[in-house]
């Protein structure tokens, strides 16, 4: 990588999980400094990362949504979907590489921390090495639902688990049984298998369901006493560690 | 929980991982806003956090720091260090509640997150039913490891497990050969053992070896480069997921 006057700089953004106080100072200072910030977008909605940062909005930004192409009708494993993500993420690559080029500075927001499940991290891995790139890391969106709480997730010796809800009810049972504490991610449709999972392994009595951690909108109770099986797809499920709480 | 007008609070503020600009904003702000900062230590050092608080310090604070007793000489399972801690413990909370009956707003720092492995939530468990009690998250140090080092982590439906170091060669190698993607943390003296157990699970080429992320005299490289087994304790290993990285 080498460095040059006036050159273009690539900042990856951690907005935090969506309270906008949540930001780090950091981001905050790195945004000041931007020429383009740019956030990953579906169709008709700007998405959390850009609501987050909305308060510090200013007008001299160059605002570069990065809409991601619709591909509900296709299988998230087959090849066309495989080939219009690569495709997408080709073309914004070469979008912020043009304003690169052009000796701007452009911060990618991300939602929680950049490298941790966020998809600046696709833009990050083809740009690092032509640009000098920096990644800010924000506070996660797990983070955020077990402070909102309350919950002390992990202490001592405790080994955590992060897993996807996507997993099978197996491999979900599977691995739950062999961890002190779990974090599952991707809730959504996949509450049901996730409630069972738990049951199975006499976790669901400690298991906390939270929507939206930090936002103006959040809702979190015992998944216990959750009387149905709805949940938006970046809901969480927290089960806590720390065995001998006193 | 009663609220009462100047009735004491108590905050946990998460400190992030050790680059003072990584704290949040609202940290920022919960202490602007205390009367007493609280911090863990141990005897003759004022440990992470309140070194990364330096920069904001105010005279107008009431500095009140919790050193753990001396403990060196008893064994971590033994009933004699678990006395001593659990009084300890106890002590710091009377310390605590008594500024909380004066009205007065107590901030505990912690360093990276704190109901993240912190000490915070020994103290939080004990007082959140009896005061108003608010915890503000942090960036981890794990994150502030791997943004700092530029490596995705985690993507997609990839599992995480965070393993301490403490755990048996046999036990390491076990979850290791069964996640996509770990961080192992209390690294220090087991070094040797972390190292035998990439190797056993063909890991040990993608593990980066981090000391002290985000700090100024911060150390970072391929754990395979790295020639000695010397660590300090909190150093961190990061196992990154994401296979079919482009």
């Amino acid at each position: 990588m080498t460095m040059h006057a006036n050159t273009g700089r690539l900042i990856g953004v951690g907005t935090g999980p969506g309270d906008p106080e949540l930001m780090t100072v950091k981001a905050v200072r790195a945004l000041e400094q931007a020429d383009v910030v740019a956030f990953f977008a579906k169709r008709g909605s700007n998405g959390n990362a850009r609501t987050i940062v909305g308060p510090h909005w200013r007008d001299t930004w160059i605002e570069l949504p990065l809409v991601y192409p619709v591909t509900t009708e296709l299988h998230k494993d087959s090849t066309d979907y495989r080939t219009a993500i690569a495709d997408f993420y080709e073309q914004s690559v070469q979008t912020i590489e043009n304003h690169l080029r052009d000796g701007r500075t452009v911060a990618v927001l991300s939602e929680g921390d950049p490298l941790f499940y966020g998809s600046y991290m696709h833009l990050h891995v083809r740009l690092c090495d032509r640009w000098p790139a920096e990644v800010i890391p924000g506070v996660t969106a797990m983070s955020g639902c077990w402070s909102q709480t309350g919950i002390p997730i992990v202490q001592g010796d405790d080994i955590l688990t992060v897993l996807p809800g996507t997993l099978s009810e197996y491999e979900l049972t599977r691995r739950l049984a062999d961890t002190d504490a779990a974090v599952i991610m991707k809730v959504g449709r996949n509450l049901s298998k996730i409630r069972n999972a738990l049951a199975a392994t006499g976790m669901l009595d400690r298991a906390i369901y939270v929507e939206r951690g930090t936002m103006a909108n959040t809702r979190s109770e015992r998944l216990a006493d959750k009387p149905d099986d709805n949940a938006p797809y970046f809901s969480i499920v927290l089960v806590p560690g720390w065995a001998g709480k006193p």
